[in-house]
């Protein structure tokens, strides 16, 4: 359950004088609040507590995460010169994501750790518009209208992020997922022709870890079948598209992770119950299903659901 | 081409000192803003220029258009006593609609005028939030939780839509758009239980005056279908799904309405040209299709980008 930190009372005390960019660059708070949501609900996996952005200021990117409005970037990346900027990760730009690897692992035991990294649209469009963008029209301009740069700029970004998982599984990750929160504002011909080669590229590249790669974006309805085909095993679907169609869509050989509304939460229990049995029913016909809320937790959730629901599913998927 | 207005200089030159919902009850500005694109690029028909709130404040709903947020409603509706301020409305509450509709087919001589209105799921998400949501907790909270008050306040925005309606048609509007913004935050399932219902009802209450009824949504892939069989003429498509998709989606004895991605006009003319090319050339396959974007227009387009989508659209569509 991607960010059920920023729901728990227990987050919010660790986070309270500490902005999430310096939380993401101390292991301890990483391990610290990896470990939260491990710990109250008994989930079973964690995913490693960082931010897309992570990888971009630790090459010197100047970028801040702005409470309240998202990752800010001090000079929008728009030609080659700025491309320039975007060069290569070293394990010694990131050492604390190494550490608290390292810790996770120890404290975590048998619960698998998930490694977390943005997938290069999403980070493309965060650097060309400069912030969150609800249209992305400086990123498509460039992507429509500038195919070397837009290719220069993908390479890069592609490999940055292996530079970034890599890191994570060698100090001890055992999955990862790649977060392309906004690929869903694609059509499916440009995601083909010019995002899908990057991410799948990027899957190759770990495919020698032979460590379940899982992928994830909002809004895919119509993109779930290259999602797979770019090389995850496993595609996270979220509430729109039902589990079993999800299923068929991504063809033989891929598992779906959803995908339970993070809205449905704030229904009464019955209502979650019986959306959560529909889904693990859903999930039946799936080669693989691992049950998930369909986007991150959101920020006004009241835990004591979360637990129930967390609780609901071990008990129905044991019967 | 819906907003096209806010990106022309003439737009921001009427709209200056006037707060965005001033602009909608004065027949005048209303007139003015809506010929506007019309003037200025030839588009074949016109869009009544309103927000889906204007109807809601007319009534007596305290809420306000804030630059750069959206409608913010001073006490959110979420109960009983909340819905029964979403009294009927009357010709009387808007004579301002009546008074511009009359002197823009007045203006519009033989160039139709498109009436405009907000469907009820967006207007109840706005009501139930308090404002712009990104992931409609309160309203889904409602909806599922509470059948019988959602039941209650769809039907009421369902009423106020169709009188708002009513009063542009009367006036002389011949056509009506039915904007459902967000209805794509919704699964199928969802759509159907709990929203459909009531678009149905306006569509069917409006069939006795034998006019075009259109309706649009964003992010809508999984409800295309639906959104058709609630009893729209014309459906709009976003960019996400080819024209000939959306219509294979919609069936028989619909038309398509799309969907150039309102960003690609930022890309050089010959990138715009080459998928407004594909688009009208997939429209073929459409028992009917409208060219437009497949969203509102952004507010920083060069107006002369549009002019040459439009002149290029009718030298297309003459051959």
């Amino acid at each position: 359950m991607r960010q059920a930190g920023r729901s728990l009372p227990e987050y919010r005390r660790v986070r309270a004088d500490v902005p999430m960019l310096e939380a993401c660059a101390r292991p301890d708070m990483i391990t610290e609040i990896t470990m939260q949501p491990v710990r109250r609900y008994g989930v079973d996996a964690a995913i490693f507590f960082s931010d897309i952005v992570v990888p971009l200021k630790a090459i010197g990117i100047d970028l801040d995460i702005k409470p309240g409005v998202g990752p800010v970037v001090a000079e929008p990346i728009r030609d080659a010169d700025g491309i320039k900027r975007l060069r290569e990760i070293e394990p010694d730009d990131i050492p604390f994501i190494r550490e608290a690897v390292g810790q996770l692992t120890g404290e975590l035991g048998n619960t698998p750790l998930i490694g977390f990294a943005g997938a290069p649209f999403t980070l493309a469009s965060y650097l060309i518009e400069g912030g969150p963008s609800k249209n992305h029209e400086h990123t498509k301009a460039l992507m429509y209208g500038e195919p070397e740069l837009w290719d220069e700029i993908m390479r890069r970004l592609a490999s940055i992020t292996v530079g970034f998982l890599r890191t994570q599984i060698e100090a001890g990750a055992s999955a990862v997922q790649l977060f392309d929160s906004w690929v869903g504002a694609l059509s499916a011909e440009d995601y083909r022709a010019s995002v899908m080669p990057y991410s799948s590229w990027i899957f190759n590249q770990l495919s020698e870890y032979g460590i379940p790669r899982i992928h994830f974006g909002v809004g895919t309805g119509e993109l779930l079948g290259m999602l797979g085909e770019a090389g995850a095993d496993v595609v996270g679907a979220d509430w729109r598209v039902p589990v079993d169609q999800a299923a068929e869509r991504l063809g033989p050989g891929k598992a779906v992770q959803g995908n339970l509304d993070p809205a449905t939460v704030f229904a009464p229990w019955e209502v979650v119950a019986e959306r959560t049995r529909d889904i693990l029913a859903r999930g039946r016909s799936a080669e693989g299903h691992i049950f998930n809320l369909g986007h991150g937790v959101l920020p006004n959730t009241d835990p004591d659901q979360l637990q129930r629901l967390t609780e609901f599913v071990h008990e129905q998927s044991a019967t």
